[in-house]
C-alpha cells in the first residue's frame, strides 16, 4: 500500500480542518523535541461550540464517538499549523483519550475509536498508534472528550 | 550487581507470561519511535478473564495490587512479542497506573506497587521507573486497573 | 529576550526550593532517556504537609492554583537534585495536571495554571509547554493536585 497523502485523504472523506483551537490556559498547543511532536490536550468542539456532556448520563456512545472524532480533527489542525504540512508526519505514536462519564462507565474504548478510526483513515497504517482510554469525572469547560497525543516526524 | 536476565528472573519467580492481549479497539499494543517503546494501556486480567471491580467498594488493596501485577505481566508479554526478547530492554522509563475507585480513594500508590515491584524483581535497578498513580471513575470493561508505560531499548 | 537564569528568577520571585519529595512507592522521582527527563507525578504539599482536599467541595480555585504551584516547585527541586543544576534544562515539554474534584468540575485549567505560570516565570518562553488538565476522583494521600511532566535537557 503506498503511503497515504493526508490532505488527499481528508478531501476524499469530505472533511475540512477547523481552525486550530487556542490554548485554554497558559500553555501552547504543540511542542517538538527531537523527532517527537507533543500535543496539548484538546477538548471536543465544533465551529458551533464545545461538545459538552457526560457519557452514561446525557450522552451516548455515538455522540462520544463524534466528540472524539472532533478532537482528532482539531489535533490535525494543530499539527498542520505547527508543522506547515501534515506530510511531515511519519506516524501517530500515542493517543490518550479522557471521557467525561458517570462512575463505572466501561465503554471509553468505543468512544475513543472515533479518533483512532480517523487517524487510520487519514494516514493509513502509520496512523495506527498506542492508546489509553480513561473515564474521568471532570473535563475543562464540561467537555465530553479530551484527547492528548504524540506524533513522530 | 550484574544485569538481571529477565527470562531467568521470571523463572525464579515461578512466573509464565500470559498471551499478549489483543487491543480493545482500533489501535496497536506497542509502537517504537527512536529508542523508546510506547505501550498501550492494558487492563487487569488473568487467563480466566478481566479483573473487574472498584477499589473502596468491592475490592481491597491486596486485590488491587494483584490486578496491577497482572497488568505488568501482560505488558511484559506485549514487549516480548514486540521486541522478540525481553533482553533488548534497557530499562523501564514511565508507568502510569489508573485505578478504578470510589471518589476520594487515596491509596492508588499501594495498588500500583503491584506493577512496580514486579518490574524491579524482573529487571533489577533498570526496572525502576517514574510513575503516576491516579484514581479514576471508569475503566474499559469495568477493569480494576489500567497500566500504560514506556520502555527504553 | 535573553535566556532566563532559573536560579536568578527564583530569587527575584522570593522563592526557595523545598526538599525534593521522597517517592510514595517503589519508584523513582526522575529518569533520563536521551535528551528527555521524565518526572514522576508529585502531589501538592508544602513543608507543613500535604495540601489535601477536593475542588468544588472544600477547596476553591485559588487554593487549587496554589496547590498546583506547590507541585511545580517540588518538580523544580527534583530536577535540580537530578541534574545538578536547573540551567541544564532547555525547556519544559509536557505537563499533565490531575485535580481531585467533584464530578463535573470544569475549571481544572485555571488550577493547573498555577504550575504553568510558575514555569514561564522561571524559564521564560522555553518554560512554555503542552498540557492536559483532568479532573479525577482520587489522588494519593487525598492530595488536591498531582503533576507529572517531561523536560528537555
Amino acid at each position: 500500500m503506498p503511503p497515504t497523502n493526508p490532505r488527499t485523504a481528508l478531501e476524499h472523506l469530505g472533511l475540512t480542518l477547523p481552525p486550530p483551537p487556542a490554548p485554554g490556559g497558559n500553555y501552547m498547543s504543540a511542542k517538538t523535541a527531537g523527532n517527537i511532536v507533543y500535543l496539548a490536550g484538546v477538548i471536543s468542539q465544533t465551529p458551533d461550540g464545545i461538545i459538552t456532556g457526560t457519557l452514561g448520563l446525557d450522552r451516548n456512545i455515538e455522540e462520544g464517538y463524534a466528540a472524539a472524532r472532533s478532537c482528532a480533527l482539531l489535533q490535525l489542525a494543530v499539527l498542520e499549523s505547527h508543522l506547515g504540512s501534515l506530510e511531515k508526519i511519519r506516524g501517530i505514536i500515542t493517543v490518550n483519550g479522557y471521557v467525561n462519564s458517570v462512575p463505572g462507565f466501561a465503554d471509553s474504548p468505543k468512544v475513543i475509536n472515533g479518533a483512532s478510526d480517523l487517524f487510520l483513515a487519514i494516514f493509513g497504517e502509520p496512523g495506527r498508534h498506542v492508546r489509553a482510554a480513561i473515564g474521568v469525572s471532570g473535563l475543562p469547560r464540561h467537555a465530553l472528550v479530551e484527547l492528548q497525543m504524540t506524533v513522530e516526524i
